[in-house]
């Protein structure tokens, strides 16, 4: 049987765990085979408290990240998780990143895709990733290139929670139930030991999803995750 | 085992065929059983053809009308369907059809429920029809509503195509594949003697929806509908 | 030759000089029979300089609306001029109104259509009466009303210009050239001797939209009137 | 000196304590006189958890909520709380209660108004109450209505946070710091004794609004309520 | 007199065929003097067919995709069709390209402008083009850009048609009677080989849009095509 | 204590006095020190009439635009104003100047920020310098970019109004009252020699905005300036 993959393209290396690492966690413990792409460590721009350590270098503060991240990633259950180093603020998406996400694409065939909203605000990097990320799914999706390679499906793609997300207009069509991976997740969020005032934060945010999910379904749902899609869902039932 | 049941609240007695017929014939003879209210025949507004014949009276109209949905809703597999009689351009929603419409959501408990879009600026009947189901469906949750009975919970209502799809500003985000049951819905619309020339206007609909379903999926779709969900997909999985 | 006829759908009996008073003296001038409703006097909501007079009372505040409304007809060529009378904030709009619209419709079967924007966040009656006006176009339509007469057309409907654009959420797609008929409307807008606040203010309003449809075509264009089409234009050229 | 005044229209005798507790307590402190009306007690469908006592009737429900409202009030030093039971679920706004909002408009004459959001697919009310309330204020502002009073000038309209904002499309583009009355805003909604599910829940969007004000801001804020501004705001200076 | 001119910017080399293949065909039978510029020959991303053979190369595509497009383009009277092969998925829009395009614009002035929608989910490109084909009309117009040359007017654009309209969020505000040359639009059509599983697709599209235009204007229209206006159309009358 | 500061950032050499020049004039006279960075001359799209000169080069152009807009600078009390000669139509927004406009902001913490709104389908380097200049905050807001300085706060960011404002989907929700500064703003426009025909434009403009100004807030206010906030307002009080 063919091995069931999804891909999170995440800009910074925090932005997987408070954004989708209940949708990593849920899948991960169903035997999905899930990989992370941090396109950037945020070393400029999402590492506040490491920059107020006296002394504190830009190669200090991603080697600092990258243990975070990996921390994380191993709490929800990644498969494959992979650092771009592409910087920040601004990231730079080269197009040598392009074809190597391109080839990802290609390689693990993902069932979905995870990535940023269209639009942030108080974020250039976010919505410069999801099209990144898009583009790049479009051209794994080309006969043209690299003929020789079974070319990539449609896999949906779905947009994750930026932080102030009616600013972002950004607006949840599809809200996960993430309760029974839960203190997987949180686990992973208490990883992220730079930006602890972000803890709680998204706590609510999980708390919050989890009740809107729960009215509009009458299931018993404590934690979700929103995500807006960016495609049309197929499906064979309406119920 | 509870039966499972699905409501369509159609405006005239001929929208639920063009605009939902693949959605009910695929539940159906999935041993769903399905409601249809249509809440006027359409007599007036609906009905050309019809008016062209000399001497024509609104009776006559009306009983042609119903025995076209009839007709249909048989093809279709259609468990109950009433016609309310309430006219058309205008329609008339009164309080008693208001609260006959609370009622019946709470004796049947649909799991889903499909109406009209929220605009069609070419049809005023449309949009106030989709106002009133989704109004009635949330009376039917007021615990101070007949408080002996069971509440209604949070049945997902679906909307689906207008005639003029982007003049309504309405965007399908959910494709429905209804091949399997494509030749029931094409006999149900083939029913509608008195609007023959729409046949090969929604069965080309239903084409283009599946060749969309086809190109968002992989998957081999040939006839399609398109909904537009009003409230957020709640899921257990991405996949 | 069939007389050539237009239909203006304005709430308040000022509207349509100060919206519509270029593309009605435009087209009468070309021998177009302009039918223009005004269902209110706007006696209460827009006659705040007759009411500062002492003893004012409603009956002479609609004398006074209806002998400027009259004069200002007259300076634009309009052919008809109804006053229905249907008070204003709050209009009432009433069955008896709306069916005395469809006769209207059917009775002249005009051209094109112009009436209120769709949203006005500081007067109620306007988006109201758009509604009225545009259900009432579509009852018209139907076969089944009065179904000896001759069913409307399609004519499209034009929205007019609401006093504040953009918070109205108001966008012109379509810029009509009025400055060969710039002086009659100016004479109708003088007219309008109880709000002479506003003459200045619409006259600029013409002078902007003259100057944004000579950016959009090259022309040598001074004044200009702005509409929002509801209807997609069916056309035989794109130039 | 003219006493400061605001008016909060609320449609359920509780949509005043979670979605305006903090503004209301906030001018409250500060001298204002603070009119909240609640239009219904909510008692149909706002109050499921006193249906599931047993023998409960309309009536005691009504008795409840109002009991519970008033102390919530006290608790945020409202000056006038009105109960003018409409009913709920739905709503009835009648002509009556029409005209006597807008005589409140006259009596109090108030600074800025507090209301609904414009779109909410899981509550009827809300939507027809917030047209309600800006209806009667354009009424209020007309010089004819009732010409021997003082017409109400142009008060600002912020309509507050709905249950589930981006489902209704509402966008806080005004952030208010609450942080100095939340122990008022807490006292009063512990008052909601019916709602005791939704304490949390409004207690995170408060933190969530609280920490996003921060952010927009460079201020120490821990607790905010989001408004959405329905006229331009008129300012002196950009800073 | 002077020989009227239209631009049309086309992604890849069978774009305005499907798109704006009856615009094309309407004009050029008018004596319009009709240049389509191919900026890329969809090699990679719209020859799926033709990879498909054993041992196909880029190069062979291309010469494929050339043959095609010339004989479409004949068949729909197009007077220049040029290529300018910059690649696609991803297509790289050079500044070369860029004053090339401008260069083009200043020499033919044309009267209207035809190119793709401002977004498409499904094809990076399309939006790019789009962006680059009004960039440069926009650089055109500059007096300092080779100022001894006559700079361009202000001439429409219109954006046509993409695969899944509602996806896109493009909505038709021009519907084009097509029906005269209809069996040059099909013929043109049948000239692309390599993608006959869209033949079909795009004679429904033509079907649709010419029954939405009959509708719209009470008019006998079998085929159209849609467009989405940029500017607002000045006109000089509103029949 | 500390020296109040702004920043205006224009792409051409004019456009902060038709769009910002009161907002500088009030807060000037007020003792701001208000910096404007013209990106470019608009030398090439916005210099028609010295282009008709015979003779003209691009050098003299640009020395006529700056004399003109040291000239206008001067009369609205700019305290610095710079010229970084990026070109036009298009403008080459290069890494070095985002850099330097980084540091800029990092410079002279501006209290809030002008610059362009987000569409203009005229003028394509409007957006793209809104865009560049809100980038730029966010580089500056990084503890990682330069951290031995003081990061940038979050100063709000306001967009002033494109020349046919509707067309760009720009809503003012903020109106300026510039009437004590009217005067300067006027003046300043004079000094824009080569586009005397905007002069009375953008008078009108400011009367328009006035009159809308003094009909939301009751006060008495002749000229203004609009402009849409990108973030929301956080605020103390709501009147």
């Amino acid at each position: 049987m063919t091995e069931k993959t999804a891909l999170v393209v995440s800009a910074h290396s925090a932005d997987f765990v408070w954004r989708a690492g209940g949708a990593i966690a849920l899948h991960a413990a169903r035997g999905w085979k899930m990989t992370v792409v941090c396109l950037s460590y945020g070393e400029r721009g999402e590492s506040a408290k490491l920059w107020r350590q006296p002394g504190m270098t830009l190669d200090r503060v991603k080697v600092e990240r990258e243990k975070e991240a990996r921390a994380a990633a191993e709490a929800l259950g990644v498969a494959d998780i992979q650092f771009w180093d592409l910087g920040d603020y601004p990231i730079d998406l080269t197009q040598d990143a392009f074809y190597r996400l391109v080839d990802l694409y290609r390689a693990i065939h993902p069932a979905f895709v995870l990535t940023h909203s269209k639009e942030d605000i108080y974020n250039h990097d976010h919505p410069a990733v999801t099209d990144f990320a898009q583009h790049a799914r479009i051209t794994a999706q080309a006969h043209g290139h690299n003929p020789h390679q079974k070319v990539l499906g449609a896999p949906p793609v779905f947009l994750f929670e930026p932080h102030q997300p009616e600013q972002c207009n950004w607006k949840p069509d599809v809200l996960l139930d993430i309760t029974p991976v839960w203190e997987k997740k949180r686990a992973a969020i208490e990883c992220m030991a730079g930006q602890e005032h972000l803890w709680e934060y998204y706590t609510r945010v999980a708390l919050q999803r989890g009740a809107q999910a729960a009215r509009n379904s009458d299931k018993k749902i404590t934690y979700g995750e929103g995500y807006q899609a960016v495609f049309p869902h197929v499906v064979e039932s309406l119920a």
